[in-house]
């Protein structure tokens, strides 16, 4: 791979070419493929530190797979990645011909195979791929990766680039906490219990639809909207994915919630076996409070940034533990289990019982400046979005 | 069993004794073994609450066994059961012949077989047990209780009461937590670390000669001591017992507490995995900081009266898990597993591998006011105290 300028170098004719289009579009130049992707070389602020960065990429040698993006999500997790405070740092490269070390922004996508080398065995062009660890840039128009970095997309007719982009970690997340830290029992199926703060998330929304198709019931928290419309708006999208109750951060934390809890769980017939924690703080503390004896609290983000308060007799005499689940890592630890948890999913997906989250499309085409897509990048944290912003390329066929 | 009073009224022959001897020693009458007991029949202080109480016990049936005390100590669990907050709440009964229902203080204890009822099968006299379940009341000069509830203490005769009269509550906590919450890399015995606050209780003392033994190298945080020649004469201490390192609780808390632990550590080669807290609030969250990724925190009090503040981080990132342990709860589910570490504790005792711990002895005999039982008890609580509170009956052996 080479930047412009050492192309330009290296291969002379390659100069000569009229400047004009090769600025303006995307194409092919003597089978090297032109790209543009996010890059940061130092932390901080997205808007500050990401900049554009366009290269070539070279014909797929071996077993690598040139690849044009589809869709890629922003996570919270990719801004704190940025701003340096996330414990996950990709290295900074120069394999993308920039002169400053960097990476590439994002870590999911879904990507659409352009070309294989002559050793790729089990892709073939315009298969759909993602990628296989966390870490390796998605913010890209185009990537040339190994095949053995990358799973491939079974039956993706029935599937879109946003459900497949938005994947690996929202969903997966939601599945392993619920599957993981909880036994169970299979048998009382409908009556027992999880909660969750953030509900409206994506790991929160993807939980509500586990739980529906589970038979776990799901009590769910979410923050107060601006006006009384909205709330009651948000709430009944959720109950519409399954959430069997829906209740504002602010309710929960009145005098009377664990009336509520009482009643909804059957006067306590019906237990509270797993809290989805992504808040911490007092919200937290409430959601501990409502377990069963012997349950799990998982803390899977803590968008408060207050810490986890545990009242030591919910440790000492109601026998609950707490433990945190990272995506990352997890997938790193467990690769085919991963890869089973995305197929899983998506078969949902197709089968019409997993929902799209809902998004905020950014479209990025050849022409679209850096700029732009930094400042879509910086709103990620800014809490009341109307969705997920996703990236979408729509350019880059050829 | 039948209070004095009723005692006399349904054998008239009984109430012709002379009184004095009855009143101001121990013996048998007609088969019947006169007994004292500390009771409550409400919540509150002990000082306010107990009172001593006379019965008599019948001549053991069928499978009874007929007790006298050796050794009960005073656990502080033992006191906030008095006050009403302990979960674990004997019920007021009034089988002791007493008017107002109550139950007897104290949850574990040595005691001596008097005689056996004719369906004993693995009990005689002069045999030493202790009781399976906590719960039952210790703190009594003499019991009836059946076979099934009791733990025969084998080879008695290289132990004393206070060994066995100590064993059910403390040791068994140290040692479960060490066990079941961490899966030490047993090849790597004297490279791996447990941290603990509270080190000088009795549960901190258990820890501290388990990992001696077992190649576990402890940390052990201490609060300072009234004077600097105090807190090193307990740092000796429990060094003596085989710590590795103690430290005070102010210590911990400067800043260069981390360069310390590194130093320990062998610059973090040796992994700190297991972290016991007693203690809460900002102590426990030092504690949880210092611990390799993927490690545990067991919780088994609060002395602090503090929750447990997690800062997120360490969930998520660096894959903390914490849990509390309760021995009442976890002896009630485990009956045989508990019967086996108490054996393993008393095997090391026996081989002069686990001492004593310090104690603060208060003599009952049958004389003994109730006022002066209730006031060691209600110091149970009190901070300093120069070791654990723990009664010893010095009569009733015929």
């Amino acid at each position: 791979m080479f930047s412009r300028t050492v192309l330009g170098a290296l291969r002379p004719q390659a100069a000569k070419l009229p400047q004009a289009p090769l600025a303006r579009r995307h194409i092919s130049v003597y089978g090297y493929t032109q790209a543009k992707a996010l890059i940061y070389s130092k932390y901080g602020e997205p808007k500050d530190v990401l900049r554009l960065h366009k290269h070539s990429i070279s014909a797929p040698h071996a077993t690598q797979v040139n690849l044009r993006m589809l869709a890629a999500p922003m996570n919270p997790a990719d801004v704190n990645q940025i701003q340096g405070v996330y414990p996950s740092k990709p290295p900074f490269q120069s394999a993308l011909g920039n002169a400053e070390p960097a990476a590439v922004g994002g870590n999911e996508g879904a990507f659409e195979v352009l070309s294989t080398g002559a050793g790729v065995k089990n892709l073939s062009k315009g298969d759909w791929v993602i990628m296989k660890q966390t870490g390796q840039g998605t913010w890209r128009t185009h990537a040339q990766l190994d095949e053995s970095q990358l799973i491939k997309i079974e039956n993706k007719d029935g599937l879109t680039p946003l459900q497949v982009g938005t994947i690996s970690v929202n969903p997966v997340t939601a599945y392993r906490m619920m599957r993981d830290f909880c036994e169970w029992d299979w048998m009382r199926a409908g009556e027992e219990w999880m909660i969750q703060n953030g509900a409206n998330s994506g790991v929160g929304r993807a939980a509500i639809q586990f739980g529906r198709e589970w038979g776990i019931k799901t009590l769910n928290i979410v923050r107060q909207r601006k006006t009384p419309e909205e709330t009651e708006a948000l709430k009944k999208e959720l109950k519409d994915l399954g959430a069997t109750v829906v209740i504002t951060e602010e309710e929960m934390m009145t005098g009377n919630f664990r009336d509520m809890v009482h009643e909804y769980t059957r006067q306590g017939r019906e237990p509270i076996r797993l809290a989805l924690n992504c808040v911490g703080g007092k919200n937290a503390t409430a959601l501990a409070k409502t377990l069963a004896p012997d349950s799990h609290m998982v803390t899977y983000g803590a968008m408060s940034k207050q810490p986890v308060a545990l009242p030591s007799g919910l440790l000492i005499f109601k026998n609950l533990s707490f433990d945190g689940f990272w995506v990352s890592k997890w997938g790193d630890k467990n690769p085919a289990l991963k890869e089973n948890t995305i197929k899983d999913v998506l078969q949902l997906t197709r089968a019409g019982k997993f929902h799209d989250i809902p998004v905020d499309n950014v479209e990025w085409n050849w022409n679209t400046e850096g700029p732009a897509l930094s400042e879509s990048v910086q709103g990620t944290l800014g809490g009341y979005r109307s969705g997920k912003g996703v990236f979408t390329f729509t350019g880059g066929d050829e």
